[in-house]
């Protein structure tokens, strides 16, 4: 089924304990619709570039059978820049540069053609844009949605209108602890919850993913990973894997939301074994299987 | 079949933001029998205590089927006490007393009816003291270690001598970290089995724990409880749970492994419901097979 994805299109100057990879295509929509582009053939991306991104990155895309209709290309601005340095744990990192260039005016118009997307993955921008998304869109089955401390805190009531309108909203613990004003993740589940998304994912990084429905919680746990090369992308790479299982299979339960929380799991461990983007262009089916799996055995009891 | 248990008992005063709780029956040793006490009729309990310690206090184990004739009574002396602090989050404490007492000169000597033991538990004790405890032992099928950072960095040479003949070590992530001088759990497991333990637990608090064996990687998931209110002894009601199992059982394989971790993070979640034993004491079989579904429950995929 077809996936509307909305969000950042960037170039980013990465800086690990293991290495730095310049200029390298980055942004939260780029990584949604790749890790998304491996589950169906049907993604159609809405952000903003300038002049700066060449026909080799829609090309790129493009390969993936990712639409790119929709990107709005700027000719006389540059496209949305960002630069951070990782430390040693790869659980903190510094931002040492944010140029917003093109995207700080951003206004997303969505083509009359991608208008009928069945799924839609709002990417962490601003709650007022998210919202103009979702007025264009005639009649999704599921809203998915990211968001970062900057909106919580910056647009707490803008952002509260977004929710009213999503299924499944997808945060960090430390986000949702700010988000609920309780530290407890249970609770904070709860409080969320009450603002509209029935579904809530809250992703612990390197101690998995809790997946909270009407149903009960589920808990992912992370691949235990001898080395981390680059976290930058992991997040939108775990909502274009959820997003990605949950439109190829077609149906939302319980077991198809696990099973989702799982591939986007596996597809975010397979992001940071390299920089940027590099092994998320470069993977295919039976690896993503076989990872899944992998995933499964990990927490089994039964056998 | 048979436990021998080797630990502290000890009286704790212990502060959290939602209580405090004086004079309360604690020690590694106490949490571990208590636990495991439920899984078998053969526990074995060695260590010391000084006058101050009850018969109401023996009593307490002995209604438990835990065999007392292991603990030495110093009839000038008094039982060891620890006073803390826990914080909001209940992952930090402050010490605020520790009177060791009879405990600074414990000699665990096995009792004759003792030392064809199948099974043995050594908790957090002096790892020279494990050691003499190992020696009493005639042929055990399983012997299970706890420590604590004070021994990996004030005995590290007397520590690596006891883990040469463990078969289960169980410790915490930080722990993990400091013994192997490596910050990945992933490699730090590998330096730490090649000392001895062919079965490592790595205890991750709130984030659950992950068993390493021969064959594979198990994460077990953390019950995502709305409140804590006293963490105090949940690491030797997990190890209590953990080895009560497996006696209970006989076998030792991945399968029964796994489950054992999962009935160990079973008891722990009863543990820090209230404060100190008090609802260790007061559980039914029913209760802990309910607890254990539920934790299969939280990270099953299939149905």
């Amino acid at each position: 089924m077809s996936i509307l994805i909305v969000g950042s299109l960037a170039f980013d100057d990465i800086e690990t304990p293991f290495g730095r990879s310049d200029n390298t295509l980055g942004g939260s929509s780029t990584y949604i619709a790749l890790s998304a582009s491996y589950f169906t053939d049907d993604v159609r991306l809405v952000g903003v570039v300038g002049s700066d991104f060449e026909d080799r990155h829609f090309r790129l895309l493009q390969s993936k059978s990712i639409d790119t209709k929709g990107i709005q290309k700027v000719d006389d601005g540059k496209t949305f820049r960002w630069a951070g340095r990782y430390h040693y744990d790869m659980n903190s990192r510094d931002t040492l540069d944010t140029q917003l260039n093109v995207f700080a005016d951003f206004d997303p118009n969505v083509p009359h053609q991608y208008r009928d997307a069945k799924f839609v993955c709002l990417g962490n921008i601003d709650p007022e844009l998210q919202l103009r998304v979702l007025d264009q869109i005639s009649n999704p089955s599921l809203v998915i949605c990211d968001t970062m401390n900057f909106w919580i805190e910056g647009k707490p009531n803008e952002l509260r209108k977004t929710l009213e309108r999503v299924d499944v909203f997808i945060i960090n613990d430390s986000e949702a602890r700010i988000l609920s004003g309780d530290p407890n993740l249970v609770k904070s589940a709860r409080i969320i919850r009450a603002m509209g998304p029935k579904t809530l994912i809250i992703k612990k990084g390197e101690h998995g993913a809790l997946l909270f429905t009407d149903n009960g919680i589920f808990v992912a746990p992370a691949f235990p990973l001898e080395s981390i090369y680059d976290p930058t992308g992991a997040g939108d790479t775990f909502a274009g894997g959820f997003i990605g299982h949950l439109s190829r299979c077609g149906e939302i339960n319980d077991i198809e939301l696990r099973r989702a929380v799982l591939y986007g799991s596996a597809m975010a461990s397979f992001c940071v074994e390299k920089f940027g983007t590099e092994k998320l262009v470069s993977l295919d089916l039976l690896e993503i299987e076989d990872r899944f799996e992998s995933f499964r055995e990990l927490s089994r009891v039964d056998y």
